[in-house]
């Protein structure tokens, strides 16, 4: 329950500031060889920039097991990224922050977790399954699978200097902004995924919404699609070079939850940070209503480092259903 | 695969055309009695209306197993609904129907699937699930917690007099239209539901987008929240009679995957019914290039009928993760 | 969890004497034609003989969805078996019978089990579980696996005279026999399987215990191994014809969890029928000791019945490992 | 489908002479104090003693993720056993071990594998298992559940000072010796488990299995009661101090997959070690037909090893099964 994937699985652990974050991958092919500097180049892309957390992330990586000379056995494949800037005393009694899983966390867990960061709840997470992403988008390449993403929006804005604008301002205000990611996974085969339960759009919401800043997920027309005539909404069929196509692609690549062959296409909303500079009201671990802003490091928008990290969730559920369809690749 | 839960599963099973269509749930709580009168209350919501399908559907229904002296054992409960009124010819060399699953179901079983009428693709299978939700929303009752719902939308419509002027114009041009349902769950404990891939966000939007017409998800905000500073977004902790609630509910009752203990609030997006008389190009079986105007039975808008699905869905997954965490009920 | 199966998933529902007993398949091949006289052999094969339960079981079966035109549809076949001859009056009020399922159903449904004739709990539902079995022997024929059985022994007999003998003494004597089966599933490909969780005994054997008269499962050599020096219960590799084969088979074709290419051999311990026309001490539903003596129908010996059950259960297994190294067949 | 339970899962990773070996296990019940002396107890009861591999095993062991101030957080829990002594050149281009996986894995994963001492197919991935289990069992423990085991023969012989003669000729003779080992699991209340395949048989022997040495597994009579008569074998109810209880235990604690409330009793079949220093024929990885005697480092009996690791397989079945009827611990 705590993994994603049917024949592939993949799960998450570590805390933000315990020793380290990790994910393994269960049922990955063998004889994949592992490409270190892809690894490096996406953790790369999940690094804060200008307006992201100052804390020092070098995010070195290891992989415990399931390679030999360089290559996937096929056997589970443990990677490890130690916490080297841990500060656990930034947060210390740190009470309930607004729109952080720290006050669920502590009903359900009653007190025994870990309040370090947000713990297992932390962005940080995503470190592991990025740096997973990176083996897994390498496997879908020869595929002729390409995830790709893009920053549609922050705060409301798409033009890049406006967000820019938008970014500066939240951050002198010591505030956050939200956004839109929208993602494109291209030369998926026509025919992979399934009907209901096992569609592909309930294996690729469940994977988005587990990173806990996504609050909507839509394919194709999406929320648009509510607005429209069923004559503007069907992608009509067309004979193309011999093959059925399509000219639009309202259905976002998927009809009755299996692939068309056009590109899946997905939008993804972004809440804005929830740990902010400034002032807000909430409620502190003794249960007093306090007034509390965040000292510690985070980011001005969530939405500029997640795009990697949702690409990374696409290739686990694409591949995963690709593994299924094809059988041991 | 085929199934949606994790310790009390369900499945729905049949085809539009053949024999019927059922639904399998395991996992049950034992002694709770069935509350036939409460099945067809569910049932008759679901059934369509001014702007429904003309088919007959009188829906009658039987539970198979499961069932001893009017009450569930906890043994697998099959609920059966027979098809009454199938009309097989109607679909007889049926073209590829844009935007539904006629094309990718076609490629994805080789020519092996049932034609007529969408098979086991088609929105009847709502109808077993309906009978499931409603023995469902039963069980939760005595909890505390309830599913509604409600059609905000329809065509870009929220007034109840212009929704019904689209819905008149949409059927006089032979077309559909698509909406938005808005869900809530009230009444779910805080704590309910966990990290990550366990997270109540992403079994819930699996759930939904099991529907073949859901394009869109969203909780609380949604895609609102995008656009918000994080200052706005937040929901302010405060103490209210000792216990920690929230004055605003941006969040939809979920954070980190956990309930907050506030109404989980969802936004679904419905695409226009893609079965329409109104002339559209596509492709028939022979790969020819056609017009077709279908002449079947449809709907005007399928987002009238499925909200109470919707709710079957929601109190599924939501009962499931109940269960995880009390134990057998 | 009340399936079983990784890829392709199997359940049973129903009670012994309710409506009827069903089994569900999903994630079938589509395309596979279906044999009806190969069901109704397969459930001839179950049926009583001279030792059986005098209980009439015409065992007429139906399969309600997943089918089209006589060939899978690769949508969820359901397959259903009325339940013709119900006695529900033989079982009212009883007593927990020894060495049956009633006394620790009745604890864990907290009473609002089906006490009729044990309810789900009965060996009845191994009916649509052959019938399923039938369907799965069928499509791996062409793969060229087959899974044959035969009784080694009944009440420590292995002499077909003798095994007559004891029969008719056990018979007489109101009592009942136990025995062993042994299976053999031929022509699994070399590399089917997988390591620990994911091994063929291991999802074999918890296929096999599924079955409630089943107290033992062994592998190749099983028991004996462990009385074997490692030089005598190792299989040495040779090459012949050009691949690599053993003249042994003391693993009985499973190494590691995979498949070896020799036939994968298991042998199953039977425990006699728990219900007997023999009295027993016991206790009844009001908790009063009492002495027992069954009159309802029942079998002398279940291992003369079960062994085509079990072939069923390892259809499945091999099947689905086969569907998961292989793809969609 | 590399993991084992249902709520609470477990998975090992890593290779017998790569980095080191580690156990993930998700759905642990928080706030449970970790005991770094028993599992520390655990791992020394896994050492080889004087008929063990020589190889020095200090298993020192790091819990990486899960835990906080000492107490599980419900978190994923991962523990790390690092390889001090790994010997890969012991193990280059090693030929097929007869009884090893070394052949089936060479096929399954196309030459991919680790070959090295068998590389994730090793015995010493039962270390972090074992690790585990310490944890597993002291969360059991309060619960009033407790896991032992002893080894109830070795060569056949069940006098130990036979074993110990046995040992020493097996020893001497460079061969080796399988086992049966008796495991109690005592404690667990009436009623956990479930029908069919949520059944405790098929659970405990899913798991068991999963150590690549078991051949055979059987509960209470086994393979005994196979020879019993229905009289002989049932184990009749009474009352005792007002509860329902037996007072022969030939089902071994379990009827219909369900808990009696009596001991969990199983039987396991260890096959000898199959890595021998007696010279064998073999294939060597070129598919040359050669003679074969091992020099690395093995144990003259697993036997002696494994029943740590069989506790440890229960602790996680039951705990789980616990997990699932009680709900969050």
């Amino acid at each position: 329950m705590y993994y994603i994937g049917r024949k592939m699985q993949l799960t998450v652990f570590g805390e933000s500031h315990g020793k380290g974050v990790g994910a393994l991958i269960t049922g990955l092919p063998p004889g994949h060889r592992i490409n270190p500097a892809a690894i490096d180049r996406e953790m790369a892309r999940r690094k804060p920039g200008a307006y992201g957390t100052p804390r020092k992330e070098p995010d070195s990586w290891e992989i415990l097991s399931g390679i030999y000379r360089g290559h996937t056995t096929g056997m589970p494949l443990a990677i490890w990224v130690p916490n080297l800037d841990p500060r656990p005393d930034d947060y210390t009694d740190m009470p309930f922050r607004p729109g952080h899983a720290d006050y669920t966390a502590h009903i359900k867990y009653r007190g025994a977790e870990d309040p370090r960061g947000g713990g297992h709840f932390s962005g940080r997470l995503t470190a592991p399954l990025v740096a997973a992403g990176a083996i897994l988008k390498d496997i879908l390449k020869p595929l002729g699978v390409t995830v790709t993403s893009n920053v549609a929006a922050v705060g409301g804005k798409s033009d890049p200097k406006e967000i820019q604008a938008a970014l500066a301002r939240a951050k002198a205000e010591k505030d956050s902004l939200g956004g839109i990611v929208d993602l494109c996974i291209a030369g998926v085969p026509a025919g992979i995924g399934g009907p209901r339960f096992r569609g592909l759009e309930s294996g690729l919401s469940a994977a988005y919404f587990a990173l806990g800043a996504v609050k909507g997920v839509s394919f194709g027309a999406g929320f648009d699609a509510a607005n429209k005539k069923g004559s503007e909404n069907n992608d009509p069929f067309r004979i193309k070079g011999g093959a059925v196509v399509t000219e639009t692609n309202h259905a976002g690549g998927i009809l009755g939850g299996i692939a068309t062959g056009s590109d899946i296409v997905a939008h993804i909303a972004v809440k804005p940070t929830p740990t902010i500079g400034k002032e807000q009201n909430t409620v502190d671990r003794s249960g007093k209503e306090i007034s509390f802003a965040a000292t510690g490091r985070h980011d001005t928008a969530i939405v500029l480092r997640i795009p990697v990290a949702l690409e990374a969730m696409s290739a686990l559920v694409i591949l995963d259903e690709i593994a299924l369809v094809r059988g041991e690749l």
